[in-house]
């Protein structure tokens, strides 16, 4: 192994992650400049692998390669120039599209998912290509606009341009380390499906005394609907929902409960008033092991006196082990249409999007050599083997599409407010992200994969 | 009788109603600068009256006063400036603030509550002032600015000038008809009380991957709540609710099954699939003589995949007999915090107003001149004696701080979309309007009150 190249400073990286992230690439409701501007950006960083923006049917991807290591694996790595809506402004305490950084961590939407974790690699490749003139193994990128809205557009990119991004393993900078006291690794990550639950009463808003009591309140019925999703203890009361889950093994228990895990400072952490889930699990095995089934919001009517004519709750659904996205679909939509709601008309309108869980196995090459990496960046740490209770919608679609295993391989961690206000990544997990990476290509390097050389 | 004026043209107050419904005085959210020019505006239409804008300590009151009918009784002229917000502007088919007329109607915030019925009353007095040098009958008049939040300053504004006030009767222009095919009064109007149930989680919203499944979703237990308000048959579930409410007597429910009503054209009317209300009720008993709880609306979250922190239900409830709005918010309050809602705070945060419900008698001389008016303006078309199911909150107002009861005179019509997109009015009811009110200022003129003269 040799030494690590001159590696940028933080203030250099974090000059150029504020450029990044004032480009407010909201793929929920941006305009294609806005996220055609953030994929440029990120194109400029990868002139050193002939970076460029390719169109799809959606937001364009991101591509590059460097490809001078005659002999070594090909890897791709993958990750996302897209980010969050903000949520309420009012609860941000710094502008979302300005970077600021506060004491050790560095504040804006996007930093941690996912620009900063995709930047610093491409600080370290652009390093390596200075000053050693290459790198030490094969690298494509792909880095796309959609990832937080379900990748709708990158299945059928990726399966029509499966022969140039062949590869031997899919590295993700997508992901998250699971929490700040100890590095690990994600072994699997669970599906998603989306769906909205509509339903509708009158033709338009009624004035609620001139017409209170004589019709169904939408609000009132959504309420119903949405309670009986659940369990008073906590489960899932959606017939079939379940099905695909496998029960946890006595030994997958024992490793679970090996985990140091506080749970009342997990509570204090997230600041709720207590804990609490699907009954029969502990919170670690509900977090790694579970599917759930979160209401995200609902939206009706408001703080004015009219029975609004339509309410929507907007629901989605983590999935694990063998679920069939489409069939928990098919249950939810079953199950509300089994419920009796006199008076309005009630409705299960499904998103676009259906993510399978996804695993790789503890034994492959690439979780052993990203536990090398990690432990010489950490040394004197034991790595942990997680789970993404996060979804990661191209890890299936590199399977089936390039019959590659997927490693996460990402230095952002789970408490840094991805998806919510005052996201925030750890600044030194900048420079320790570099240091991983220069390693772990270095330790994949001499990896002879089964299909040695055929996916350059 | 005496002829009545010439009146101003249709084209001539749809005019100058098209000015008045431009200024935007939602009072739920516009700015004192707005709201004040919607009152200087409504003033300078009562020159004739020495019109001024007068402070309270929230938005300004609109004042005037016509006094030269010596021995004759005196009134007092009630409405407000201000308006509902629009909703969802996509809903509307044309701008709120622009008055469209389309057909036999004209469109707009604020058209029929209560800008039009309050503009044809002041067309009519001008026209009887220029053409006849004064009014029939002395007339004060009173127009507030925060009728729409529940007058929360008006109590204090009426008691401080109570003397100045003082009426034999209050005539309020704010209200509606019951319906467009008959002419009708309203003997009765239902009381209100508004409060927030607020369910909170974590300290901000989680990622609902990284953190699903492991702590309360305040949307799901928030919608518990909801659904806890109300019986599967439509009653409200909240004990102590109905106290106060007294039990309909064979008389009433003969009386109201004797008021011609199409349930099924009712229900196309609002456009529902069905009718739904408590149950043991007829839908007209449900509207005229039954309370309601109603959730106006739920502010939570949103279509992105997070745990929201806080989830919010709106909650109107309009009351009748002799309900205490103070216990009914009490009731509800008791209620929730029985309820077993694991691992979220749930409250009740009240909203200030506080409404009872109203009523004047049926032989009040008022209900008898007004009758005459409709009759007079409606030849051939009985008058109905009907309930306003929404609420008037100066009602009990006035007959605490002046012993003066409220006869309802306007001229909206309660389908026409009060407090939804697209309100309109009828445009024949501001010439009827005009015709009925000088009819009825004309035979309250030869009304002695018991209090004759002295409320001068």
């Amino acid at each position: 192994m040799t030494a690590g190249p001159a590696l940028p400073t933080d203030a250099e990286i974090l000059a150029e992650l504020a450029e990044y992230v004032a480009i407010p690439s909201i793929s929920r409701s941006a305009s294609v400049d806005t996220m055609r501007e953030a994929a440029s950006w990120l194109a400029a960083q990868l002139r050193f692998a002939g970076g460029r923006v390719e169109e799809t049917d959606g937001f364009p991807v991101v591509r590059g390669e460097w490809l001078g290591a005659d002999g070594a694996p090909t890897v791709l790595v993958y990750g996302h120039y897209d980010v969050q809506p903000t949520g309420d402004l009012a609860e941000w305490t710094t502008p979302p599209f300005e970077t600021v950084v506060d004491g050790d961590v560095v504040r804006g939407r996007g930093v941690t998912d996912d620009k900063g974790p995709v930047l610093l690699v491409l600080k370290l490749a652009q390093a390596l290509v200075a000053q050693r003139g290459g790198l030490p193994l094969n690298v494509k990128f792909l880095f796309e606009g959609e990832e937080e809205i379900g990748s709708p557009h990158l299945p059928a990119y990726v399966r029509a341009h499966a022969d140039e991004l062949a590869a031997d393993l899919v590295i993700s900078a997508d992901g998250a380390m699971w929490r700040p006291t100890e590095p690990s690794l994600s072994i699997a990550s669970k599906g998603l499906v989306a769906l909205d639950v509509v339903v509708t009463g009158a033709r338009g808003d009624l004035h609620s005394g001139r017409y209170g009591g004589t019709v169904a309140n939408p609000v009132t019925a959504l309420a119903g609907v949405v309670a009986s999703l659940h369990r008073p203890d906590g489960s899932v009361a959606v017939p079939g929902f379940y099905d695909g889950v496998e029960a946890l093994t006595a030994g997958r228990r024992a490793t679970i409960a090996a985990v140091e895990f506080d749970e009342e400072q997990y509570r204090a952490t997230v600041g709720a008033p207590a804990l609490f889930g699907e009954a029969g699990f502990s919170t670690l095995e509900r977090l790694w092991e579970r599917p759930t089934l979160e209401v995200n919001g609902i939206t009706a009517g408001g703080k004015y006196t009219v029975i609004p004519h339509v309410a929507t709750a907007h629901v989605s659904c983590r999935l694990v082990g063998r679920q069939d996205p489409e069939r928990v679909v098919q249950a939810i939509t079953a199950h509300v249409a089994a419920l009796d709601v006199p008076g309005v008309e009630v409705r299960v309108r499904a998103d676009e999007g259906r993510v399978p869980a996804y695993r790789i196995e503890p034994d492959h090459p690439a979780i052993q050599a990203a536990t090398a990496a990690l432990e010489e960046v950490y040394p004197g740490q034991e790595v942990l083997l997680a789970v993404i209770a996060g979804t990661l919608p191209a890890t299936t679609l590199f399977e089936e599409a390039l019959g590659a295993k997927t490693l996460f391989f990402s230095f952002a961690t789970a408490d840094e407010q991805h998806h919510a206000p005052n996201e925030f990544m750890r600044v030194a997990r900048l420079r320790e992200g570099m240091h991983a990476w220069q390693v772990l290509w270095d330790r994949l390097a001499a990896w002879i994969p089964a299909s040695a050389g055929a996916a350059r």
